[in-house]
């Protein structure tokens, strides 16, 4: 078990990182080593560093949108070889026994899943996450990256990817379909792209003049910045999708009201903020609110291998490791062009 | 076109209920006439006469829980016949055209569907309803009332029963369902009885033990009455479904976390009062809010047909004409078993 290096943060402040030395497990029968390239940033990185309401603990070795290439396997260990191009998201083992973990939703594991940081594995020992060299992790919980997505393009797919790519397919998104997005961030020039290779006509609810080119590019048809009631009138009873890939509080009656019949209005851009509507805003077209969680490993595969299909790509702007603090700031200003992922042979 | 009887609020006070004429239109050749038996009183009928928000305007002859026998039928009319027992619910024409009314969802015709009552039908007239003597409707929009069922009891079907069997038919409740029913009064009577009938498990959640044995009658197995954290807690992830009956103002964060992954909270029971609720109350187990509305009339007619089948009963209290303004008062007041049920002899 030779010491690997990996930065962590001490405490909430992002001037706490620092390069630290962290153990990986020996390698068990199910596992599969694997050598880090690439780990995206994502949000909830951050939300975690910080430490909202107290909910995480420091220190925190952050990461979870792993990508990289096996370097050794366990000796049951039969679909990855070494070399194999592979990739880890939010979690890396769950009881594998309840009917969420057989119906290949681990994400829903009733006796809780493991994060890949910042939680307490099966042996106690707290999770350290993807800003590291190499990471050991359950042959179950690995995915395959396909040849054709670029090793680093494909690192922000692991959770950015999933968690756009499973609304749209659980609401059966496809021909015919009207989707607005609203927003054009880390998630949303994702879900532009996959709900446009799904088949669906797709609007992007911006904010900013300066971002209408790119959502066109991305697939989208429409691009409308919606500001006073006569322009949310405009567009009511339009879009059969909704899906809201902004973490800010929104008049969600606002947004309800261009709902078509049986629309639904999908929060994947989560916020702590109290969110309020009126009951009026649904009843007329009997609208829904639902909230998206990440998908399970069958899920996470199919979308890796339609992102692959269809050229579905993350933008990305490539760091050294050292740059995260800067890197973390300017998520928090919404200054990235779309996802930060970290080089982690800066890490050397 | 004879004058007919009818009761009127003339303002929001009910002490302004009184005894009116009307006139019903001349048949046409797609009309039924009806000799209305039995109209139901429902909570829309109070707030349209209280006039919340100034949204409805006076005088008013409410009703839209209508049975009765066919009088006489237009030329053209081939599905009923005079002295066919027939009922009328929420609305009574629509369109025809657009994608909602020819796919038998009337309820959301593009064009606005015509309220039996206290709106402009088509001819400019603002409709008056089953607080009367008969009325006279195009024949798509009559129902047939199964033999088996009680022509008095049928009424509030056709608002309370379709209203509580859309949503459980439109989420698929059936043998296996845990089903949680929120309130037990004319709304939730009925719902229980659906979704016993649907084969789900019932447990209603209440808030008083006086209706614990009334709520096993009506086809529950469970009766909780859920009043701080702990008992919140102990019912966490239980339910599938929760449909909210009772129009009041609840902590929706609480109610959330009773429900399964992929778990539904619906809401009938309408009121006013914004609804709040926190994003991850709905994000770990992708739970979902949603308004049901009415259904149309193919789904109407098979909510009459089940009910036959499998004796879903409102339990009414029959009160004659002149009862109305105190019937009113009791509804306000929780104070009725569980639906008043107007016999409209009195009206003579």
């Amino acid at each position: 078990m030779p010491k690997i290096k990996a930065l962590q943060a001490d405490h909430s402040e992002f001037n706490s990182f620092h390069h630290t030395t962290i153990v990986r497990r020996a390698l068990r029968a199910d596992d599969v080593a694997i050598d880090i390239k690439y780990c995206g940033i994502c949000h909830s990185d951050i939300a975690q560093v910080e430490g909202i309401d107290g909910m995480f603990k420091h220190p925190i070795v952050p990461g979870h949108e792993i990508t990289g290439i096996v370097s050794a396997i366990g000796t049951d260990v039969e679909d990855f070889k070494v070399g194999d191009r592979v990739g880890v998201g939010c979690f890396i083992d769950s009881c594998g026994k309840c009917r969420y973990c057989l119906a290949g939703q681990e994400q829903f594991c009733e006796q809780g899943t493991v994060a890949v940081f910042n939680t307490p594995d099966y042996d106690g020992k707290i999770t350290e996450g993807g800003y590291s060299q190499s990471v050991v992790v359950k042959a179950h919980f690995v995915l395959h990256i396909p040849d054709s997505l670029n090793l680093a393009e494909a690192a922000p797919l692991l959770c950015a990817g999933i968690t756009t790519y499973n609304p749209l397919v659980r609401y059966q998104i496809g021909k015919g379909s009207k989707v607005a997005i609203i927003g054009l961030g880390g998630l949303g020039h994702i879900a532009v792209q996959f709900a446009n290779k799904l088949g669906a006509e797709v609007t992007v609810l911006g904010h900013s003049e300066r971002k209408r080119a790119e959502a066109e590019k991305f697939g989208a048809t429409g691009y409308e910045i919606l500001r006073d009631d006569t322009d949310f009138d405009r567009f009511a009873g339009q879009f059969d999708f909704i899906l809201n890939t902004a973490a800010v509080k929104l008049n969600l009656d606002h947004y309800l009201k261009l709902l078509t019949v049986n629309g639904i209005f999908c929060f994947v851009g989560l916020t702590m903020a109290a969110q309020q509507f009126n009951l009026f805003s649904l009843f007329s077209k009997q609208g829904t609110i639902t909230v998206s969680n990440v998908g399970g490993l069958p899920m996470t595969q199919a979308m890796l291998n339609f992102a692959a299909a269809h050229q579905v790509r993350p933008q990305i702007e490539m760091i050294g490791i050292d740059d995260v603090p800067t890197a973390y700031q300017r998520i928090i200003d919404s200054d990235v062009h779309y996802r930060f992922v970290i080089d982690m042979d800066t890490l050397k």
